[in-house]
């Protein structure tokens, strides 16, 4: 039963291996939106109005959608936008077994000057390359796919989003659409686009976040997937929230490990203002994105590039309302539910708040965490009329300016309509 | 600043709410096999051949399937067979963005009598209720989801398992098939179940393992939900699969942390056997289920079973195959790779095999970890001429007596076939 010798695989027959993969590759159709045909919805439907309750469902949908199929033989066909309808499922496919889907989330904007904006589609387009990847589904040059979410919102957005100071709600995705039960990278997969209305929405109150406890599982884990937009990282939290809805909280506070580290809100980001107990520094924290816990959410590198060019103490740009607020430190580093706990007990927190693209920039009003409860100070009054703490009031302002074009920043990227012709 | 006294919510207040829940539910319809209802397909295929090529494919499907669907305001309707064919999901269908799905993987055999069996489908029903409660799907008596197996298989198997010695696949899941883009708790949900067309599948040559690193990601996490057979434990495995693959692996073994725990093989649970380092004592290994990272997979929980009843020291049942073989501990205990690379650099590992539904009891022929080629010693023939350690071939005998009728025992139960009618 001695060991014997075994060869290794050598880097250099790693590489040859790449190499001819790489070559296999190259014969096959990427992902082009130049290619993109248009079937147009010959049966259209008309437009809830602001306040229809349908809105509230979250499933009401524009008339097409965009649909792209890849093969793992001949990579991706042309695209098509058509009349939004049924995906055509067999009873085997992947993504209804085996979680082999990804998405992204993000929003298309009438501006106060009427015109239709994305807000840094560039970002959303990269990751979900990442995210699909990290699923085992293809890669695409990000490039294209935000050229497929341009053309589908030219067309849609023109009739579907026609007051100004709203938006719609998109969603890319893709998913191993192949008949493969077989648990196994999939051979085949639909990449689709489509839109949701949303009804209005703000959090005035603010909200109630219940702090995880062990046996509502683990949103994330260090080296696991949650930095991705993975169906995986969401199912597995529903059952928690379920729980947190019925007993009158809005969304987790995921903690991980036993040592409590605060992760994320619910799906947003999360952020604290607090002074610091050493130093005695104001900041504004959130966990850093270095051990692929975190999601990195637009709103989240959004928040963070705002508030070092406006409210940090090197700060470079000028803002009406930095006169009114203190400038802060900038810091991406894990902190524990303790830590939280302690500062509010001490007087020392002076604000929370979730954030990311669906609830946008969320003030928090309120944490039970076992049997503390946490009231967190909302001092600042928003422009919708809602509370918050001071800073989160700030960013909401300065990102609507430029989401609905009160201000001209290379983040809104104004979309040319065509609608339906 | 200072923190406000916040009432907590009591438990006296819990309670009544848990009992108005309770409440709505009694008024909602349970799931209940007896309302199942046929409609039978009137273009039935026919059976490909043991060995036509489709079978490797692992997607062709009998005539039939059996689906149920469930909402949360009027609980489980009637379970219905039939035709074969497409799901009719929106491209908002919650399971395919949030990975609101679980399933279960199980056999029906066609015994060397002729009669058709089922293996222990009681403990498939019962984790699929868990399984489906964990994704924030709905509960159901596991009772009644064995008699819908039963009843599927009864139908379908007469026409499309007709050779002694063979199996066919099933596949019974839940997915949130309802229209419903929100990240919430699903309202609508679809169980299903379906049989696949499997090669005849045995693996001579004993499989190849690739030790995952830390970039490869991380299967499950203490108090994740690594135990449940939930769709996104699986997807998110597929990438370090592929890679795997095409470095001429067939799996991945999957480690933890920073001590490299030993955890599954591939989606099947591992077994070694050694001789324990300290004790000097023979031993059959595998990780416990204790923290929730392991699948209570029910071949593992049969391994261990037979193991106890038959191989163990204080063993009760008598078996041709122990005459051969020295009696072993059974433990259910952590060890990390370097505890098994250092077994086997001392002539210490005995033996090693995966265990699952889908691939049975599966030998392991070796196992790369970094730089290191550990060759396991497979020193038995088994009884399809293929070869495996001593414990897996005496294992996989008796489960094989079991499930094709060689022997009569409780684990095999025997379906009465109806077939079209």
């Amino acid at each position: 039963m001695a060991p014997a010798a075994v060869p290794v695989v050598t880097t250099s027959e790693l590489t040859i291996s790449a190499m001819k993969h790489d070559l296999n590759k190259t014969t096959k159709s990427q992902l082009d939106a130049s290619k993109l045909t248009y079937t147009f919805n010959k049966s259209p439907n008309t437009v809830p109005a602001l306040n229809d309750p349908i809105r509230l469902e979250q499933n009401s949908t524009t008339d097409h959608m965009l649909t792209v199929k890849w093969t793992e033989k001949g990579g991706w066909e042309a695209p098509q936008l058509r009349p939004y309808g049924p995906l055509n499922l067999m009873p085997t496919a992947s993504c209804i077994h085996y979680a082999t889907q990804a998405f992204e989330g993000m929003k298309a904007y009438r501006g106060v000057d009427g015109k239709l904006r994305l807000f840094r589609p560039e970002l959303n387009s990269r990751r979900m390359n990442l995210s699909s990847t990290r699923i085992a589904l293809p890669s695409f040059p990000p490039e294209e796919l935000e050229e497929l979410i341009k053309a589908f919102v030219a067309v849609d957005c023109a009739k579907w989003l026609p007051d100004p100071n709203t938006f719609i709600y998109l969603r890319p995705a893709i998913i191993a659409s192949g008949a493969a039960l077989g648990v196994q990278k999939p051979r085949e997969a639909t990449l689709f686009i489509i839109a949701v209305l949303f009804p209005p929405m703000d959090s005035p109150t603010g909200l109630r976040l219940l702090a995880s406890k062990e046996d509502m599982g683990t949103r994330a884990w260090p080296n696991g997937h949650g930095w991705s937009k993975v169906g995986a990282n969401y199912g597995p939290t529903l059952q928690a929230q379920g729980e947190a809805r019925e007993r009158g909280f809005d969304q987790i506070l995921w903690l991980l490990g036993s040592e409590g580290r605060v992760t994320e809100a619910g799906a947003s980001n999360f952020f604290i203002v607090w002074k610091n107990k050493h130093s005695g520094r104001l900041q504004l924290v959130t966990a850093p994105l270095g051990d692929k816990i975190i999601l990195d959410g637009v709103t989240r590198r959004s928040v963070l590039e705002l508030a070092r060019a406006r409210l940090a103490h090197n700060a470079t740009e000028a803002c009406t309302e930095i006169q009114h607020l203190e400038r802060v430190e900038i810091v991406e580093e894990n902190f524990t539910i303790h830590d939280l706990v302690e500062a509010q007990q001490e007087g020392r927190l002076v604000e929370a708040f979730a954030c990311g693209t669906a609830f946008f920039v969320a003030p928090i009003a309120f944490i039970q965490y076992v049997d503390q409860g946490l009231e967190i100070p909302m001092t600042a009054k928003t422009e919708d009329g809602g509370k918050a703490g001071p800073y989160a009031a700030a960013i909401k302002t300065w990102l609507k300016e430029i989401m609905y074009g009160r201000v001209q920043h290379p983040w809104g990227v104004v979309i040319k309509e065509t609608g339906v012709n």
